[in-house]
Formats: C-alpha cells, sequence, structure tokens
C-alpha cells in the first residue's frame, strides 16, 4: 500500500459527468490498495466567473477579498467530488486549504506556502477515507484566507505530497503528458516516458503550460516524483523525476515556445554604473516580472537595453520605463508586442557542443530572424517574430531528431 | 457611538447594483457615527443553484458536504459587500462562519450555535473596519463547516449582536417590517410600529416568513432590539423588543396564515396508555415535525388522533404512521395535504375573554369549516381548508378591527 496524491485540473471536474468520471479514477487507486489524497481545481470557468462578478462591483478588489471570493470555487469542487464517491459507496471527505493545513505567507493572490501541518489529512486516511482537498487555497497565521496565484492547484498537491511522504504525485488534465513539442504545432511530437525536474523546469519557465514551474521545484526539492497524464484516458503519461535514464539525458528533450512575450529596447543609453538598477528595481516594485535582458556592446559609452516582459504587462513596463529613459538621458524607449520564445531544452547539452549552432543554422535555413538569444546549461532560446514560431518548431523538432520514438526506456 | 448589526438577506444581496445598495446602506450607519457589523445571505438563488449542483452528482448528498458546498454562497456575498464597501472608500473585511467565531454543534444542515467567540470581531471594529460576515454558517470545535438551516442568517445576525452587546439587530429584507396580516392578501393591512417577542414568536411559528422563530428566540434571551425593515426604502420598519407599549398590548397584533399544513388522522385507535408514545416517539426519530396533535373524546375507548405535519413530510409521516396503526389495532389512517391554519395573535388576549368566540364567527358568517383548534395564551389558530385562507384572512383582519391604525405609539 502507497500514499498517492492526485491533482483533478478545471477540465477535468467542468461538469457533473467529469466530476463522476474523476471519482472512478481515484476509485481505481483506491481499489488497487492505496491511500488516496486528492487536490482539484475549480470546476471549469468558475474563477473566471467569480472575477468578473468582482469586477461589477468594484474596479480595484482588495486582493484579501478576492482571495476570499475566489478560493470558494474550489472548495464546491472539492464537496462535490466526495459527493460523487460516496455516491459510489466509497468513504470520503472534504478538507479546504484551512482545513488541509496549508499554511502560507499573507502575501494576498500570489502567497507561497510556508509549511503543510497535514495532521488533519492524516487522520482522516488512517480512519479510511479518501481525503479531497481543495487546491489553490491556504491560510495565514491570522487565519485569512490566501490564494496561491498561479499553479496554486498543482503547487498544493506536491507540497502536500511532499508533505505526507507520499510515493507519487498524479497531475491529471487534459493533456497526455510532456511532449517533445506541443502537438498542435508538430503533429508527429512524441510523448516522453521521462523527464528530470531541471528539464521539466527549463520546458515551464519557457512556455510549457502542462505544469507550473513552482510545482516542479517543491517535487525537485523534496523529490516527489511526479506523474503528468490525461484524466480523460488511461494512457501512461510523463513522469517528472530525479533519475532519468542514462543515455536519454544524452539529447535534446523538447521543443518549448511561448507565445506571451514582449520587448522593451531602451535606446541610446549612457553606459554607466548603476544604471540598470535605476531601471530594474522600478520594474520590480511594480510588479512586473522581467525576463530576457540583454545589453548590447557599448560603443562610444553609449549602448543600447532590451529586456522581454508579458505581453499582458507591456503598457505597465513601458509606463514605467519612459520616464526613466528621459531621466538617464536615453534617446528613447520603443516596444514590440508581436514576438516569441523557441526553447530548446535537455540535459544531454550540457557537455556536449554544437546544440546552438545547429538551432541557428536550422533558423536561419527557414530563413527567420533571431532577435535575442539566452541560454541556460540545458537551454537556449531564440526570441523570433511570433509569426514564424510554428515554422521554428517544426524545423528545430525535426533538426533533433525528436520525431524518432527515443528507443530507450 | 453605538454597536449595530445589521443583516441583509438574499434579494437584497441578489445582484452587483443591489450589493452597491447595501453598501451604501452601511456607510449611512457607519457615517452616523456607529460602529457597524453586518451579516449577509447568499446571493438570490446561488444556495439553489448549489443544491442543484450536488443533484446531479448524487441523489443523497452527505450532509457534512452539503454543508461546505453551500456555506460557499455567504461568503461570495460577504467578499462582494466588502468590495463594494472598498470601492467607495470604506474600511472593510468579511469574515466567514468559522473565522467569525461561530461556534455550534456538528448537526450539519441545522447546527445549533454553541457559543459565539468574537474576539476577530471586536479586533476588526477596533481597527476601523465595517465587518462583513458570511451568515448561516459556523464551525464546529474539530474545524468542520457547518450550516445554521432554515433562518440561520438570521440567527447568525442576533446571536452576534447578543455576543457583541450590541444595541440593535436590523434585519432587512424585502419587506417593510411586520403587518396586522400579510399585504399581499389585505391591502389594508398595517405596518405595526412595535411588537413583543412573545408575539413575534407565535407569528413567525404560525406562518409569518419575515423572521425566523429562532432568531427571535434568541432576541428575546439576551434582550436583543431587533428591528425589522426594507432594504430597499428608508421606512421605519418593525421593532421586536421586550417593552412594548401598555395599550397596544390589548389587542390583537396580526392575523398569521400558513399554506404549508398536512394532516393524518388515525382512525379508531384503542384508547390506552402508552398509545401516543408509541406513535410519536418514531415519528421524531424519523426527523418529522409534529405540529398540532388532536384527540378526540374516547367512545367506547377508541378514540380518533389528528396532527398536522409540514407537507414535505407528508408522505414520510404516512410511511412510519401506517405500520404503527396497523400495529395497534387502529382502523385506518387517512390524509388531507391541502389544509391551512390561520391564527390570531395578541398578548391582549391573554385576560380577556371573547377572542375566541369572535374567531368562531368570523369563520362561521363566511361558511369556513373549521378542521382543528389548537391556542396558546397568546393565540388561538384554526385549521381550515387552503382554498378558504384568503377570505378567512380578511374576515379576521377586518372583524378584529386591525385596519384601523393603532392610535397610539
Amino acid at each position: 500500500m502507497a500514499l498517492i496524491v492526485q491533482k483533478y485540473g478545471g477540465t477535468s471536474v467542468a461538469d457533473a459527468e467529469k466530476i463522476k468520471n474523476v471519482a472512478r479514477r481515484i476509485i481505481q487507486t483506491k481499489e488497487a490498495g492505496h491511500q488516496v489524497v486528492v487536490v482539484v481545481s475549480a470546476m471549469g470557468d468558475t474563477t473566471d466567473d467569480l472575477i468578473k462578478l468582482a469586477q461589477n462591483i468594484t474596479d480595484k478588489p482588495a486582493q484579501r477579498e478576492l482571495d476570499v471570493l475566489i478560493s470558494t470555487g474550489e472548495v464546491v469542487s472539492s464537496a462535490l467530488v466526495v459527493m460523487a464517491l460516496q455516491g459510489m459507496g466509497h468513504q470520503a471527505i472534504s478538507l479546504n486549504g484551512a482545513q488541509a493545513g496549508i499554511q502560507t505567507d499573507s502575501a494576498y493572490s500570489r502567497a507561497r506556502i510556508l509549511r503543510v501541518e497535514s495532521r488533519r489529512v492524516v487522520k482522516e486516511l488512517e480512519s479510511g477515507n479518501i481525503v479531497i482537498v481543495a487546491g489553490f487555497q491556504g491560510i495565514t497565521k491570522d487565519m485569512d484566507i490566501t490564494t496561491l496565484g498561479r499553479g496554486g492547484s498543482d503547487t498544493t498537491a506536491v507540497a502536500l505530497a511532499a508533505s505526507l511522504g507520499a510515493a507519487r504525485c498524479e497531475r491529471y488534465t487534459d493533456t497526455e503528458g510532456i511532449f517533445t513539442a506541443d502537438p498542435r504545432i508538430v503533429p508527429e511530437a512524441q510523448r516522453l516516458d521521462e523527464i528530470s525536474y531541471d528539464e521539466m523546469l527549463e520546458l515551464a519557465t519557457y512556455g510549457s503550460k502542462v505544469i507550473h514551474p513552482r510545482a516542479v521545484e517543491i517535487g525537485e526539492l523534496y523529490s516527489v516524483p511526479i506523474l503528468v497524464a490525461s484524466s480523460f484516458n488511461h494512457k501512461p503519461g510523463t513522469l517528472i523525476h530525479r533519475e532519468v535514464s542514462m543515455e536519454i539525458r544524452n539529447k535534446v528533450r523538447s521543443i518549448a515556445h511561448d507565445l506571451d512575450v514582449a520587448k522593451i529596447t531602451i535606446v541610446g543609453v549612457p553606459d554607466r554604473p548603476g544604471i540598470a538598477a535605476s531601471i530594474f528595481v522600478p520594474l520590480a516594485e511594480a510588479g512586473i516580472s522581467v525576463d530576457t535582458i540583454v545589453q548590447n556592446a557599448s560603443l562610444e559609452n553609449i549602448t543600447d537595453l532590451t529586456f522581454t516582459v508579458a505581453r499582458s504587462q507591456l503598457q505597465k513596463a513601458m509606463a514605467v520605463t519612459e520616464p526613466i529613459a528621459k531621466k538617464i538621458g536615453a534617446r528613447e524607449c520603443v516596444s514590440d508586442a508581436k514576438l516569441a520564445k523557441v526553447s530548446v531544452v535537455g540535459t544531454g547539452m550540457q557537455n556536449a557542443p554544437g546544440y546552438a549552432s545547429t538551432m541557428f543554422k536550422t533558423l536561419s535555413d527557414k530563413g527567420i530572424n533571431i532577435e535575442l538569444i539566452t541560454t541556460s546549461e540545458i537551454r537556449i532560446t531564440c526570441i523570433i517574430d511570433e509569426t514564424k514560431v510554428k515554422d521554428a518548431v517544426r524545423a528545430l523538432h525535426h533538426a533533433f531528431e525528436l520525431d524518432k520514438k527515443p528507443s530507450l526506456k
């Protein structure tokens, strides 16, 4: 008997039939002899509907109250999944974030989990219950309700798995796992049987929407294996874990892409110490997450500074950047919202040359201009025009031979 | 400066505009120099919608999970009212039942409040906040969510007012107060400026839907004056309190009616000790609330036993009663679901004869047959055919001169 934590996303619990389907899957795990803890998201569009309710009341709802409001979505799902399980003759109980002991800081709407006090969950498991936990939410030390922000329910699930010492965290959505590229763009993309935490982190950070990097980080920190699979079929999915087979490591694993990219260039910046701080500290204080930063080689102590942000933050970022640019004596600020990132990821790149040149040549052969380049030890990212993304992903997928099923398991 | 507890019902917070209207009313009270605690119900049909969600999943949802599910409705309202107040520039905070310290037993779906631990509410008031509490819900000592059943939000409000030592509990709905009869039936019905707890309890128990008897009981026990008024205008409403002006007491105060009445008669019951217990103990154990009980005069040790139940419970009550009737040797069980109650209520009846005879003669003059009669010190109730209710209420309203505005304030 093992302890398994499962997580079902919003599309998996979108209506009564899907909730019953989820209940049947949970029961299969239970009947295989395991203890089961399940984390659920809000049904379908519930969270959006609740936000709309708030927007009808006021333009700028306080984050504390928005958290109180939207946390109800996951509570509703948790009770309904329990009802489905009970209706099928199984013993189950729902717990909200507070009851499940998900203790967070008080950064409303983007709270971080400080610890998981899983006593109640353990007690319910010991009583023979399947425990259904409302995801995406926690409680502060003052008993105020918080939500965890993007990737919240994934994070709840992996954190609970870590706290409970679960054998595995199984994360079910409408996708069948991690692929060598987005199958909607590359039909011959292959599902990966396994992937390392590091690779998954790079993929998730650079555009794969399948699992949030926060959840992967916790998984890595506490060595929780995470299975990513579909809730609509029984295909094996992808296991994210530490010990990926040695030979498979020696490869590019997957091509990620991200369309949510905008670029700001400050042209003609006087190149002196402190300039970067004078720009990026105010951006951080305004809550704008700056991604890639590139500074061109300085010519006569004048340089261009380019950075990328999410498109939704471009307007706000320009409003912060333009006055600063003026103040530091830069020539102008220009922006481009129609960009995208393509990244090749794989631990195999670490000690092997030639990957970067293959990537650049592949894009060049397709006539795709590279605007910016950034790299990590196991990733190379090129920022290109958004209209060229499909071509780029397909060409790279072919160039790195990802359309061939990996021969080793 | 006084501390005022207000309660707004579901129709008063049914949409964004109504929520803003409620916020404006709360602000008026705050700006009059008072501290304000507000209890809110779920928006409009939210509770019914949530119950439908559950019914799509399973026929018999567990009460614990149903409570988890439907308690989210009031949490949503509380957050939205706070957002409206904040949008209008006022400091406010929402608290759910657990946070507001509404501690209950664990009788899910009909929990009773054991105590109110109002420390958090007091702290928030002292910080200058308007405190918005999600009604209808509480928490057990094991931190499980309960709901309070019918009249739950009213009960939350009066219990909070009692615990906080509030000057008054103001209960706002779409009705303008307590009337001498239902104004939809008797257009000339008069609003009462005040009414005693005892009278209000009788009215509420015998058909007035304006406020639930549980809330009135707590009000009486802790001497919390309760103002019942409309949230859609500024008319003065009705004050439920102890010290009702002496001369106004000397009257019939109001005519109540209740259409939710069904009657069961066990015909030919052997009249021996223990028979009543053998019938009513099993009914109580089945959760059926038996109302009026009448036993006819015994003839040759054979009697008829009649009692009333809510119509929704008739089928279940018959299922319990019929086998018992057979076992005790009764002749048969008959039921009638098309009955109603009309009641005249007033403390003035206590030491004055003639009220009963006026009531019976008035009904008789209208050709209305009386099926059963029950009385308390300050109430006379007749059970009649449901089709005769309007005639009966109108005739009684006229006979007891309730269409004349009381001359004394």
